[in-house]
């Protein structure tokens, strides 16, 4: 399942807010159409919308003609600038138009059709990187899980959120191919139910055993001892190891920690935020009201009813016990590890 | 706002289920009609199921004519069997039944209109004696909240729950009126939106300043600091001072002792169960999966998906800061408190 494909010139998406009632796939050429397209969560999951973003700038570059190479720069430029306001949470959005940036700082002729084809190689390029660092994520991750075990995951971190099997979802199929997965619980993430309409799904698809909830019910399957593990994705990591995560993952962790359960996070190095030290900086969305108050056009709260909806949360380190990355597992003192990362010149940014 | 009211032989209750959309009355002679009522939750809120069904036995017996004297009993103990089948978590319920049973039992007369007007006089007073009940739990209550605090509950325990103020909103409600309050926070409460549908509505027409968030942000404003106070209302309450609430309580409760917050727990003293010791007895409903998985008839999640939806959860006495009762504020250990209620006469069950 390829929740976003280059085909022939254009971006194939799955709106992946129809979901689950339908797979509709859109075609577009039109970067402004991406750019909405983010925005409004039809392609969504912190490493997808960094691919998409990098795709976006590759179409952009294809409204360029050759008699342009004087405004090819800026036009670029302010396209990577729309693109980079589409969400504020998500390092990996940001990381890959950087990625861009440079390949358009490197374009030194005067062909534009170089231009388009160094910028469409290189987002080509990080969707075909993030295949192969969910691969990397997934049996990273497996080999931490105990045999027999039963996982926790929250949102979705799955095929529909990257460029491959995915990250905390990666880990689940991995270790269910591998035989050591007994059951998957699936918080179905409100407000916009990721879990339900985006992670049953491909659990279902992938043939898991699998239990839906709502989010409050994962504290009673943790006191029964049903859950030995909780491992949720990432949108922003900073480098002493505090996690922006979509909300609820702060809630899970503290639970997880009361329990006594590892909560783990898994992400690719381009989440990590080398230059933010803690949590506190992160900038974090927040979503419309009509998100809590009103269920498919149907409103659910009165009227005039004020309310607090911010789209993710920030996971102090101490609840976190290890992060799984393409480059590694990472334990605590994280300060530590992801330096090391840093010093090695794994981390961009 | 009176959720249900004893006119010319008739219960007329509001349909829960329609709000915040619309305010529909439903009026009935029929006491199958009040059960199924209950059981679909258009009369819910654990006090107000105890009023329901002692109304319902009244109504039953109204089907009776004074040549049916024979009967009268093994139809009225019929009735009351079908009304303790409709929920099997909230004591109230039983409770509630147990009187009118005892009203049953005392009739030595041949007269069916002694029998009628001592079952509607017995719901009367029922229903009389909760409202004083919420006033009193209200007092105690918000005697306990600190200057200008901030109070996040959960679920509905208002006056849609009562035959009076509330037990969890009477006491924000009580401190609001004297001052002491200043913001309230409401759980939405999935699956059924108990917190946005009925509390947003309830706290929106007493004007009293109020945040909606989903379930999982709750854990983020105790982070923030922003919550000095839990409270919630009670299914059932056992002898050691384990509660069985709303699913989402326990979470609540252990998010609170984490952040170092007191977590109340508001009810009648008719919400213990005397013959109860610990809370792993207590039965705990299973609600339909489609609850979860559909919204307005609409599909969130995969057809087949397999899901897991207790209506409640027990939280054990360790995380419960305080029982408010109409008889005075319980602190633990609560085995003891609540043992000197019951050597008092004053636990019914």
């Amino acid at each position: 399942m390829k929740p976003l494909e280059w085909i022939n010139g254009k971006l194939k998406f799955l709106d992946q807010t129809r979901l689950p009632l339908e797979e509709f796939f859109c075609e577009t050429d039109d970067v402004l159409f991406v750019a909405k397209a983010i925005k409004r969560l039809a392609i969504r999951g912190a490493p997808l919308i960094g691919i998409a973003a990098a795709y976006g700038v590759a179409l952009a570059s294809l409204s360029l003609n050759h008699s342009m190479v004087k405004e090819a720069r800026s036009y670029i430029l302010s396209i990577i600038d729309i693109l980079a306001s589409t969400r504020p949470t998500a390092v990996n959005l940001f990381w890959a138009l950087k990625r861009q940036r440079r390949v358009l700082d490197a374009w030194q002729t005067d062909s534009i059709s170089d231009l388009q084809n160094n910028l469409l190689n290189e987002a080509k390029q990080i969707h075909q990187e993030d295949a192969e660092i969910c691969e990397r994520i997934s049996s990273f991750g497996a080999e931490l899980l105990s045999d027999d075990c039963s996982v926790l995951t929250h949102c979705n971190a799955g095929a529909l959120a990257t460029g491959g099997r995915g990250t905390a979802i990666g880990i689940i199929s991995k270790a269910w191919e591998l035989g050591k997965l007994k059951h998957v619980y699936i918080d179905e993430t409100r407000p916009l139910l990721q879990g339900s309409r985006l992670t049953a799904w491909e659990i279902d698809r992938a043939k898991i055993p699998a239990t839906l909830i709502v989010d409050s019910v994962a504290a009673v399957l943790l006191k029964q001892g049903k859950i030995n593990a909780i491992i949720v994705g990432a949108d922003r990591i900073t480098m002493n190891g505090d996690v922006a995560n979509k909300v609820g993952t702060y809630s899970l962790a503290v639970l997880a920690k009361h329990h006594g359960i590892p909560f783990y996070v898994a992400a690719p190095v381009s989440t990590i935020d080398a230059q933010m030290s803690t949590g506190k900086d992160i900038p974090i969305e927040e979503r419309d009201a009509r998100e809590v108050t009103e269920l498919f056009g149907k409103r659910t709260a009165p009227e005039m009813v004020h309310v607090y909806s911010p789209a993710f949360d920030v996971t102090p380190n101490e609840f976190v016990t290890a992060i799984i990355t393409d480059r590694g597992v990472h334990r605590p003192p994280f300060s530590d590890s992801l330096k090391r990362l840093s010093l090695r010149g794994e981390l961009v940014g």
